[in-house]
């Protein structure tokens, strides 16, 4: 073992970095980033609100981001006000500050994967023990099985994604409810993908009243199409948000960031129209991928998990090689697939028929195809 | 104690969020910041970098953020590629990821106070415990000092800051080298304030040949006037660097952030002659206030430590009464200033000659001073 090596925590010995490998394809459809550029008249805004504050960046930034908290509770509503509303670099630094105050050493969160992989590596990162307590063998969550994890693990924190990432859904308020109901600890619903839910009232903000241990995470990565400019945030129990500031970095959102932020903001009713052209794209993979008669559930965000591969690790590289670049989340017989503009979608189902074609032994059959779904429908 | 206060982790129950006073008072010499607003060229050319990521952001940044780091390295010159440097959201962040990768709960870091304020908070928010060896009682570390502390406490890391924040003060080249070889941990050298040294040979980066377990970290906040833009960066071995990668946020540094970053590198000797011009200044706060009779140490900072006060905190509100906001880091009979403009200085030192008329009381006499003068020359 190298000195270096020798020198790393324990647990980190060994281990690789975290990231979707980054292939130079046609299509990329596999980070479920928002399909469209920032259309020009918003980047001007953006733009001018960032010109604004070049001169002064010699003074350290708004360290409480008060004007970027106040936009931000504008465009959540739900009667939300700046204090409610905590924002940092990514829903990812959101997290790590909630691990941070509420976690940490002898602490346990406690989450249900397959879910968002990032979970157990900020757990990780933060020295707090991360428990899955798994899924349905549909990838669903009902409020009794929650409900009897939670009881079981009594954990500081817990992890909840709605849609959830991977598998698309959303989750019922009655789990959100079971979930707050059952915990004595902090209950985090990851909302990442909510503006692109079929139904975008089913939404935890609407909870949060009477609930001080309840907290929802956003980020503008995904309907904003601002993944580059690194923008989570989160609303809560005022009194929960202080709390973050303990633990937060001095000055860790820069004047930059927080006012790009506002100037995306700004701008919300036209980037709404890509999250609805998105979804209209969602919504024709799943129907089109079911035409072939692969099982795919129904999903609330701009992505969503095919099934009815034999061997998908064979079929994410038969798809490559049409050019379109997908996610193997390392899930059997599934694929995620990010929603793209109408011709990278296009290309996507073509990508999908000519698999089909070259390489039927790769997909389930028909028989297999419907055992499959019948533990999927819902 | 409320339902929140109790969830919190038990070290941050009844703490205060770290933070400078930002009081509204024209003149602001109290947080280090570069007293220049950016220049209006090489606002224009940072705003042309940003421009060009725009509308991109739909997409995540690189989350190795190469080309930043490529610049960097070019800036920092030493032989250092890409490899030997990282870069984060101000140095705090790098800070950070340095506990969480070499400290975490089980370890120590080792700090040598008074110094940057930050070093125990990030150490607390990492889990990692912070040992204090103290400072000689002229605030000075020799070799010896240095070793001897490091012997004692076998640490995990050691922080050293060159120059010193709030002393003002830079390391010898031995001191560097003496920590090295006591330690078996990661030696980190803080230099933010690395551009102000009056020698500007005087950096560790010379160092860092054959010492895999040396860290240089930097900040552009300063000599870049870029603490809006919340840049810091380290120097290291590459496999120290590869190290981090396991702990950072994936897509920490946005893209925006990078591009900012690069656009003002590439105005770095414009933003130099403000770095001289400050530094002219604060030689003349030196100068001056040793003319007062105060005992001020030599700075290779922008800012100076001024001694022979009786009471500082009075004298901190006198000058303040003047329209000068100054640091109050709580040392005994001292007080922070930061050098401002030839204007903000001119305002700083009137206010001095102002409050030493009005509250003789408040300063130490003539023969107060040479006694403290004493024990602080070097």
């Amino acid at each position: 073992m190298s000195e270096i090596e020798n020198l790393l925590r324990e647990d980190l010995r060994g281990q690789s970095p975290y990231g979707a490998p980054q292939l130079d394809v046609p299509v990329q459809l596999n980070t479920n980033e928002n399909a469209f550029a920032i259309p020009e008249d918003v980047a001007a805004v953006v733009a001018e609100f960032i010109g604004r504050e070049l001169r002064g960046l010699n003074r350290y930034p708004d360290r409480d981001a008060v004007a970027l908290r106040t936009d931000l509770a504008a465009y959540l509503g739900h009667g939300l006000t700046a204090d409610h509303v905590w924002a940092a670099n990514g829903s990812n630094e959101i997290l790590q500050q909630l691990l941070q105050a509420f976690g940490g050493p002898g602490r346990t969160v406690l989450g249900f994967m397959p879910s968002y992989s990032m979970h157990p590596l900020l757990a990780r990162g933060t020295g707090t023990a991360f428990v899955d307590a798994g899924r349905e063998d549909d990838y669903t969550l009902s409020p009794a099985y929650v409900r009897a994890a939670i009881e079981e693990h009594d954990p500081g924190l817990v992890f909840l994604v709605s849609p959830n990432n991977p598998t698309g859904t959303a989750l019922a308020p009655e789990v959100v409810d079971a979930a707050y109901a059952a915990a004595r600890g902090i209950v985090v619903i990851d909302e990442a993908y909510a503006e692109f839910a079929r139904d975008p009232h089913a939404t935890a903000l609407s909870r949060l009243e009477g609930r001080p241990r309840l907290v929802v995470t956003r980020t503008m990565s995904k309907a904003f199409a601002f993944a580059g400019a690194r923008v989570g945030y989160l609303a809560a129990d005022p009194e929960l948000v202080e709390k973050l500031l303990l633990v937060r970095l001095p000055y860790h959102l820069s004047s930059i960031t927080q006012a790009a932020a506002r100037g995306a903001l700004a701008c919300a009713p036209q980037l709404q129209a890509e999250v609805d052209e998105l979804k209209h794209q969602r919504d024709r993979i799943v129907k089109n991928l079911r035409a072939k008669g692969l099982p795919v559930a129904d999903s609330d965000a701009n992505f969503v998990l095919v099934g009815g591969l034999r061997d998908a690790a064979a079929v994410w590289r038969a798809i490559l090689a049409e050019g379109v670049l997908i996610r193997d989340v390392g899930l059997p017989g599934r694929l995620r697939i990010t929603a793209g503009t109408e011709e990278e979608t296009t290309a996507l189902l073509d990508a999908f028929d000519a698999a089909m074609a070259r390489h039927p032994e790769d997909f389930a059959t028909p028989a297999e195809r419907t055992e499959a779904q019948r533990g999927e429908s819902q």
